[in-house]
This record gives C-alpha cells, structure tokens and sequence, in this order.
C-alpha cells in the first residue's frame, strides 16, 4: 500500500471477506486510510462499510476524512437501510449537505426512510425489495427476481402483493424453482404471511423473527401496503445489541461498550451511576444515623448490618432480573403480572424462611445469644420478602407507565432495598432494646 | 376437538403458522394432546415439533404422552438438529428405545450427531444439507437442488466439494439463478468460505454467523471435509440462549427461566447462590466484628459501613459486566489484557477520585468533622480502585483458567467487595483512631 502497489493491494485486499476488510481497514491510520480512498471506487467502499461494525460515534470523524462527493456516492451506493443508520449518527445539516450532492434517486430513498424514529421496524427496514403481482406466472416472477437479484438485499423471500399493493402472501425462491413455469404465483404463494408494523418496537420484531424462524419479514402501514422487508442479518444485530442493552443497565453501566479505549470514557458511563447511587448510600447513612443511639448501646448490631443488606440486595437482583427478562421475552402479558407477583412472594417466602433459619443457628452458636439470633434471622427473613417484592414490582410498575424497566438497575434495586432492609432491622432492634442489652 | 369434527379442525389448524400451532398445542391439557395425536400424522406432529419452544425438562412428558411408535416416527421426520435436541433431554435408554423402533436410515443420521458434545457446532449442525461437485454445471446444481428442496434445511447456499469431499466453496442461488445453465460451479463459485471445525463452541459459531452475515455456515472436521451446515434460525436462539445465560448470571440465578411456574421451582434456582452469599456474608460480619472495640468507642462508624461497602460492589459489578461482555464478544484477546486492566485501574482512580471528593465534602458539611470526612473520602477512593480492579481480575483469571468468567456472578463480586471495603475502612480507622474520638 506504501508503495503504491496498487494492482497487488487491490487484487489481496479483494481476496477478503467484506467483514475482515471493514475490521483491517478500522485498524488503519487516517493517512492509511485515505490512501485506501483513493484505491477503491464508492462503490467497492460501499461493501466496506456495510461491514464496519464502528462506534455509533466514529462515524463522522470517518466519513468527514472523505472527499464529500465520495463520501455522498457511498452511501448512495449502500443498502438504504444501513446508510440511513450511518446518517442517523450525523446532525441535520452534515445529512442535508451529503443528501444534496447525491443522485435524486438514492437520496429519496434515504429521505423517506429517515422520517421512521430510532428503534422502530421502519428505521431497520430496507426499501431495496422484490415485490411481484398476484398474477404474475412463476415464469415471470423469475424473471423480475432474476433482473433485481443485483441490487436487492434478498430474493429468497419474495413478497406477493395484490393490485392496491397490499400485502396479500409470500412465496419463497424455494417454492419458485420447484413449481411449474405456468403456474400463477397467486396459486402457489402461502397467504399465512406474518407482517409487522412500520412503527412497531425493533425488540418485538426480532421476537417474532426468532419466533417464526423468518429470513425476511414484511414491513406494512396500517392498511397493509407493503413498505419494505427487514432481513435476518439485521435482526441478528438488534437482539446482540438489545440483549447488551439489559446486561449493561442490570450492571449499572450505561451503553457499554468494551471497546471504550480510554479510562476517560468509561469513566464518564459509569460515574453518573455511581453518584447517583452515592446520594443514595447516604440517605442509608443518614437512616442509620438516627439509630445512634441504639448503636451506641448495642455496638454488635453494626457486625450484622453488611449481612442483612447484602442478602437483600442480592435477592431483589435475583428478582429484578427475573422480571425484566419476563418483560423482555414478551412472556408477560396483562393477566399474568398478578401471578408472577405471587410466585415472587412466594419464593420470597421460601428462600426468607429457608435463609433465616439457618441464620438464627448461626448466630446463635457464634454469639451466644439466641435474641441476636432471632433479630438477625427475622430481619433477613422479612428483608428478603420485601426485596423479592421490590425486585419484581419496581420494574412491573415501569412496565405499566411505558418506562423501559431496564433503567431499574441492579445497583439501583440494591441500594433501596438496603434501606428497607436496615428500616426493618433498626426498627426490631430499637423495639425489642430491653432484650439484647 | 371435542366434538370430533375431524376435519374442520385440521382446516384450522393448518391455516396457522406452525409456530402459533405449537403454542397453542403447548397450553393444551393432556387430554386433548392425546386427542391431537389421533388427528395429526407423525410428519404433521414433526412441523410442530420443530417449533416448540418448551423448557428442556418438558420434553420427556410430553413425549411419553404419545404411543412410542408415533413418537419414533415423529422424530424421524423432523430436521436431524431439531430432534438431537429433543433426544439430548432424555436419559439414554429412552433414546436408545426410540432409535431402535425408528427407520434405519434416519436412527444413523441421528446417531451420528449425538456423539457430538453439547453447545458445540456438532451438536447444532444438520446434516441435511445439499452439496454439489466443483465440476457439476449451473443446470444440474439446479436440477439437485430442485429434488432435495423438500428435504433440505436450507437451499439458498449450496457448499461445493472436491473429489475428496472437502469443502472447495460456496455458492449461493442467487448466483445460481442469475448464472448461465452452461457455466461450471468452479467458476462461479466463491472460494472464499469460512467455515468452522466441528468442536467449536457454539458461541463463538454464533458470532462468526452474526459478523459476516450468513445464513448458513459450513462445519467441517479437522481435514476439511464437509460435515454439515449450520442455519441461521439456530443461531439465533444461540444467541438468545448465550446473552440470557449471561444475564442470569450476572443476576446470580442460575439457569433464569420466566415460566418456572412455581415459587418452588423458582426458588430452587436461587436459594444455592443465596445460601452461598450468606456465608460469605458471614465472613463479612466476622471480620467486623473484629473491629467490635474500634466500634464500641466510635458508633457513629457504623453509619457508613453500608455506604463504603455498596459504593464498592455496584463499582465492581460495573467492572465484571465490561469484562465479561469483552470476552464474550471475543473482544478481548491476549495482547489486550493488559491493556483493560490498566484502563480498569484508570477508571477506578477517576471514580474513585470523584466519589471521594464528594463524600469528603458532604461527610464534613453534615457531620462537621474532617477527620471523619477524610476517612469516609480516603476508604471510598482506596475501595473504588479495589473494587474496579477485583471487578476485571476476576472474571479474566477464570478465562485464562478456562473457566466460564460468567459464574463470577455479580452478587458473588459484591460480597467479595464488601470485605476488601471493609478491610480498608476499619483499618484505617483503627489505625487513626485518636483524631476520631
């Protein structure tokens, strides 16, 4: 490449799979990678970056290294639905300036995707389609397929739709090339076709993908025109990147990315938790403060109080994460939020019982003293009913006023219920004082 | 159903997706189970089958349900992965009963993919697949794919072998179709193929599938030759299956699954991890209660222990969720280590700092004394970086030990925080007690 053995790098770098060019030509210096510009056409750096798996934030520092009529030209030449995810990482003015210099065509396609909100089937799903008429033949149907396989992101499943373009079946290339010539397409097409809608959650429709065991799955409007397809590939990226999403928020770190090569910025998603939750701690602090009094009497009560709020901690975790992923997975529906709550109180009561005996004995054979040991094992038994309580109906409430529940964080949970839990232990210590002096 | 209407109830079921049909046959009562075996054949009863997404342990039950012939010849007429899958839930002379009731051919083909390991590519791969010579023409790779269309778990890419049946390249019917009938495989093929070996874990089977986008993947032995194909439906409930375990993890429940359906059932998972934590919770308490004289003189110190101690475990849950997503997106590789855990240490000064600070600050203006403020300050800073640092040690120790990093759980960290937390607080203000009282 330094030496301007261009013929060689071209032929060696094309001998790749697009996704290992995207991950060399991601690994390059910026003076590297202008070099590569200048080799490849927009249409050869097109493939490139339908592979980048970049940050959401590298994008424009990239494309800004581009002459922009270059730049412009490779995004007309990707698929519309990845392009659009490339300008939905730009401001409005740096998208209007690269949609002005692009060919009319390319540029209405992408404007009339980038009108569909983030997250929703409309902003995942591509336009580049093949759509053919209920009366077609399977010969012309080939023969469309055949002419559009080029340029459009699939042909395995090819939508049917009838003459007010409405989606009206499915058929796949399977079905196409084992049918006879003559056949109509509206004979041998399946009319059992699952759609989503345009303005349906990127989550549920990834569900249904993985449900249905789909390659492609139509995208319509609210009267059933066909609008675009979403392809399996995409979807593959939607349940990694959901998927991280609730594993990040159980941990208390917002999107995270591993690959935050500076201390900096993986200090700057973690912080706002942590100082939240500082505020937090010391609400338990100032709780505990008003127990002075008690502690100064009774200093062994301090021995107990990591104990106590760590069980309960750990258990409204358990059933926080329990509940969102019930939430998630979409096995949740309105009747049975009752029932799950009254599985968790009962598995609130089990493990609270279960965990309190066997903390009264231990106490009580450490210290001696078999009131520490049932002040200790009640406080454990009511704390962890509570906080299994608390885990579960914390995010079913969010659930219930649209707030995504992942925001309940472990951490989060965690530090209420450590309130509630040195509440309930403070609160029977202090009543029962005359017994432990 | 109930009213034998035969016929009318097979219309309707069969205009349903087979996935809504296993759904609905899933909350069905034995009973009427019975009754749809009566009305289904073996081949229709496998459709369903395919899509029944039912907890492992359900498998068993269900099949006993059925009279053991049918059973067999169900299992025979599904996808050879799907009923390894069903297969691998039973105990062996079960297995062993089913396969000796059931045609030859098919008892082979599954009994080949049984000795594959669990969660490896053999073991989710499908040997029903097409492959075609490097020297077939275009006509007759469609001729081959058109007859082995209905049996085939997938036709639109159709891997090309040598004479020695290794696996030379890959060719997708989008190629074949547009191809010319005369042209040769070889010359239309790609002969850049990733495949994956046979023993691979699944997961990382999962994330090749993901970054390049395929839809189906080779699998071959150690020699190259062609052993089966992977789908992408598969793969996707790989991933589905891989990022739930790894959030139940983090959550400490093991093996989450939302429809446990009784708190027994759900309690039973969780009480292991909660019986454990108590005991470390007991160590906990232990140790302070070795500072039980520096606590007697200095109460108030009692107030911060929850504080200093949840400050620590949300921080090195925040660090074990970055690490342990870095391994699992294989984002982390030898030479990187090094570098995460010097960022790690970076991170934790700077929250550490931060936190610090500000607990100095609040501790001082509340209680209005420095010392004390310095010693809640000083613990909160030495803990953060303790904690950040134990957060990414831990799960990468276990990974060079080839040990799931998943099982260092996130309410496992904390516990362990908890006492490096307090170790430095009491310590420290044993050591300066004289400024305290």
């Amino acid at each position: 490449l330094i030496n301007h053995e261009l013929e060689l790098f071209r032929e060696e770098y094309f001998n790749l799979h697009p996704y290992d060019q995207a991950r060399f030509y991601l690994r390059l210096s910026v003076e590297l990678r202008e070099r590569i510009y200048e080799c490849l056409s927009p249409q050869e750096m097109a493939d490139i970056f339908e592979n980048l798996d970049a940050d959401d934030e590298d994008y424009e520092p990239i494309l800004s290294e581009m002459v922009p009529q270059y730049a412009a030209d490779m995004l007309a030449n990707m698929y519309t639905d990845d392009a659009v995810d490339v300008l939905n990482e730009l401001n409005k003015e740096q998208v209007a300036s690269y949609l002005t210099i692009m060919d009319d065509a390319s540029a209405q396609e992408i404007k009339d995707l980038l009108h569909y909100e983030e997250y929703t089937a409309g902003s995942i799903m591509t336009t580049e389609f093949v759509s053919i008429p209920e009366h077609s033949t399977v010969r012309s149907a080939m023969a469309i397929l055949r002419s559009k396989a080029p340029s459009a992101e699939t042909i395995y499943y090819t939508f049917v739709i009838n003459n007010e373009k409405q989606l009206s079946g499915v058929v796949s290339l399977r079905d196409l090339i084992t049918a006879e010539e003559d056949m109509l397409i509206k004979d041998i097409m399946s009319d059992r076709v699952v759609s989503v809608s345009v303005g349906e959650d990127q989550e549920e429709v990834a569900r249904t993908m993985k449900d249905y065991d789909f390659l492609a799955l139509p995208v319509v409007d609210f009267q059933n025109h066909l609008l675009g397809i979403i392809t399996v590939d995409d979807i593959m990226d939607v349940l990694d990147e959901e998927a991280s999403d609730d594993y990040s928020k159980l941990a208390g770190v917002s999107d995270m990315d591993s690959r935050d090569r500076t201390p900096f910025r993986a200090a700057k998603k973690r912080l706002p938790w942590l100082i939240a939750l500082l505020f937090l701690g010391m609400l338990t602090a100032n709780l505990i403060g008003r127990f002075e009094a008690t502690l100064d009497q009774v200093a062994i009560l301090a021995v107990f109080i990591p104990l106590i709020a760590g069980m309960a901690g750990n258990t409204g975790t358990q059933a926080l994460a329990v509940a969102i992923r019930s939430i998630a997975t979409g096995d949740i529906q309105d009747e049975s939020k009752w029932k799950l709550i009254f599985r968790e109180a009962g598995t609130g009561l089990i493990t609270g019982t279960t965990c309190g005996i066997l903390v009264i004995g231990i106490v009580y054979v450490w210290q001696g003293s078999i009131f520490l040991g049932l002040l200790v094992g009640i406080s454990i038994f009511a704390s962890l009913i509570v906080a299994t309580l608390a885990g579960s109906l914390v995010p079913l409430i969010m659930h219930k006023f649209n707030i995504d529940p992942a925001v309940a964080s472990g951490p989060f949970i965690t530090t209420i219920n450590d309130i509630f839990s040195i509440l309930i232990y403070f609160g029977i210590a202090t009543a029962f004082m005359g017994y432990l002096v």
